[in-house]
């Protein structure tokens, strides 16, 4: 099968051994599939992950033990989990011990002609949904967990740092919620984007950071963008840590303790409440489309999702 | 009268003049005072602070516009507010935006004859807690504001990283709120201490981080502290981080959001819950105090507070 795959460097291998669905899994034939930031510093060393890369899809069911699955439409939740950890028994099986992640942990990904996953793991995704938009799933999903981490009732001032993919999600999602949201970016074109769905946004550079917000959600990946949510959440406000970063320089946490912050990690999430606000039409994924791309571009894809300003890139498996 | 001042570099002053108690204030004869961490810190640069140092003390007040308080022993509570900005007004005092904070921040402290302080500040002593308890007041009170900040009830794991001066009272006052504590510390002699209070305790070359705590309360005020607890802590674990550090190198903050991890910065406290916890006995403090010294010997004293494995020096000023 054809694939693009990170062993030291990026490559496209029109060769690829098709992944082979044993112990269960389902086969599915991907459709299409996003490039996410997490890809991106994979192949700068991130997690020493190699192997086929990719974690955001949608494709449709080859094979499966659930013969209903079979020519089904669906996405697919990235953390393969043992089911019998301590964490798993307690409810926490997307931190399983013993689990691997697609595209990201022992577990070759989405950019590929196919992928396998266990059963478990799918969702069906409605006909009123097209691919365009089921691409978007897990991200949006990782959007919706912040909701599931803080009670955002009675919150008056909400920032959302960074005008990127994530971003742009995570702002939609609390809008959604209520919240009177702002983005901070550094991207006019993508600031217009935010005026188009009715969100507040302002350039980076009239920020005067003023200790006075009660939330940060911080989608910038830098650590210069933690420090500026450290100087923007009011004292005993709340950081939601929403993209993973080198810091690359020594980093003062005293802010944290002088002003009583709290910081809360959030990582993947919600599937179900993706789909349903997909259907639902309630967030804008479409024009976050920077551009599609064949796989056999895929090199090419990477270094363009890579270049500041640019949002989702597809690829597709045509 | 006589002060230990830091201007650049520490001495002791033995003309420096009174303290004036206007606007209202209340003046206090210093009776004993303890040497924190902050003090060390500021010595180092920290918060740029110039003046008369120190922050927990005992006192009697000599004069008041409350003449019920004249003669009286207190305590103080170190914020300086003003009572009118936003985040006073919305029950957040502690995080005055116009604060002074005694002997760190705009206001001369208490290593000195006398220290001046608004009568809201001041707590009376009991009879029945001596000066050597009241005076640590101050940095129980710190211990006591971790209860206020996050729930114990049902964590089943905590662990108390750093055995110094805090580490101790955290310890004592998280297993007095029922939590099964364990001390994770680099001192034998500290650790006995932990063993007579029939708190668990562990020599930090014997850990081996398994993500595994359900709370790790960081009181080491080092880097390499806060990297530990994030391997500690278990998944959608907390980190209460009860000490400033400059990193001094680059800090990877990715497991936070792998894990999910909350951190919570905690500062000042509860000086009610601390004052009845002493007249209670429900603490050892006396096992805390390393050596008693003049406040002439008060350069001495820091230097000595300094080495690693000192507990608490008291400046007396008698």
């Amino acid at each position: 099968m054809r694939a693009l795959t990170f062993d030291k460097t990026l490559s496209f291998d029109a060769r690829r051994a098709d992944p082979i669905a044993d112990d269960g899994d389902t086969l599915i034939k991907v459709r299409q599939a996003g490039i996410c930031s997490t890809d991106l510093e994979i192949t700068k060393g991130y997690m020493g992950f190699h192997g086929v890369l990719g974690h955001e899809f949608v494709g449709e069911v080859v094979s499966s033990p659930n013969k209903d699955l079979v020519g089904q439409r669906v996405v697919g939740e990235i953390n393969i989990v043992c089911g019998r950890c301590d964490l798993c028994l307690s409810g926490l099986s997307t931190h399983c011990r013993n689990r691997t992640v697609l595209g990201i942990l022992n577990h070759d990904g989405a950019f590929a002609d196919f992928v396998r996953l266990p059963e478990s793991n799918l969702h069906v995704v409605p006909k009123t949904v097209d691919d365009d938009s089921a691409v978007f799933v897990e991200p949006l999903a990782a959007a919706f967990q912040i909701l599931k981490q803080i009670k955002l009732d009675g919150r008056k001032w909400v920032t959302v740092l960074g005008d990127g993919r994530l971003g742009l999600l995570v702002a939609q999602v609390l809008r959604n919620a209520g919240c009177p949201v702002r983005v901070i970016g550094k991207h006019p074109e993508k600031l217009t984007l935010c005026e188009k769905w009715s969100i507040r946004s302002r350039p980076l550079e009239d920020i005067q950071p003023r200790h006075d917000q009660d939330v940060v959600v911080d989608c910038t990946g830098s650590a210069g963008g933690f420090e500026l949510a450290m100087q923007m959440v009011r004292p005993r406000g709340t950081i939601v840590l929403k993209s993973t970063f080198a810091a690359g320089k020594p980093l003062n946490l005293a802010p944290l303790v002088i002003d009583e912050i709290q910081v809360i990690g959030s990582r993947c999430g919600a599937f179900k409440e993706a789909i349903r606000a997909l259907t639902e039409k309630q967030v804008d994924v479409a024009s976050l489309i920077h551009r599609r791309m064949k796989i056999e571009q895929g090199v090419e894809a990477m270094n363009l999702a890579g270049r500041p300003g640019v949002l989702k890139v597809l690829l597709t498996m045509e």
